[in-house]
């Protein structure tokens, strides 16, 4: 499970501000921004400020921030978006499911009843994804 | 997904001594064991010494000594059985699959080629457990 850190994967653009997204959240450490083929409504990625590519590489620092990240997020989808339930997880390599190689915290609100949505559905409508953005952002000012 | 945290929950009576379980780690804020129906070799559950049933209850800084520990518990992982990647993962509440109500976070190493083990199958007997234990433990001495 050795890998190179590429700096030209697509977390590493959106942390550079040359690739979009829907941004939640920043700190000094960390930066949020809505899963663009979200598993559910709320469907955030959590990504640290530093190059590494799994929890082997990061800087204990940058976790730990993550880590508080993930609760402050957590609990502005719950304001958001009332879930029934929160699943989060983190993939290190590909046979683990990883995809993109920057560490990433998936923060995936659950809703009674609704199975979570597949890969194969493709992307969100942006609009969609903004509208809920705005939603988590208002969470956050308001927690 | 309010839980009121019940101090007779098993994860809570391990904390105590008052369960057993095939412990591998444990600092001042948090406590590692393998999980007695692993999904894979090595599947370990990192508990904080805190009551609390998810991520929204916990102390801040009891989450953060978690970040930490699955840090160092990914490498002894890594080193005891060479897995081909490392899924991390935490539930909150029912709907998203949570069955033990003292926050936890899972440890899943994975091998190339050989897919999760399912619940159905049961507990791991309890030598093979202690045999993977020992190994771990020797890890996390030699990081």
């Amino acid at each position: 499970m050795t890998t190179t850190y590429d700096n030209d994967n697509i977390f590493a653009k959106i942390l550079r501000g040359e690739a979009p997204c829907h941004n939640l959240f920043e700190d000094e450490e960390t930066f949020v921004f809505l899963n663009i083929m979200p598993e559910s409504k709320g469907h955030s990625l959590i990504i640290p400020k530093f190059a590494a590519a799994d929890i082997y590489e990061i800087e204990e620092s940058y976790l730990v921030a993550m880590a508080r990240t993930s609760k402050r997020m957590a609990a502005a989808l719950r304001k958001a978006f009332r879930p029934d339930g929160m699943f989060v997880y983190q993939l290190n390599g590909a046979v683990a499911g990883q995809t993109v190689f920057h560490i990433h915290m998936h923060l995936v609100p659950r809703y009674k009843g609704v199975a979570l949505r597949s890969h194969e559905e493709g992307m969100e409508a942006s609009e969609v994804l903004e509208e809920q953005a705005e939603k988590i952002r208002a969470a956050l000012k308001s927690l």
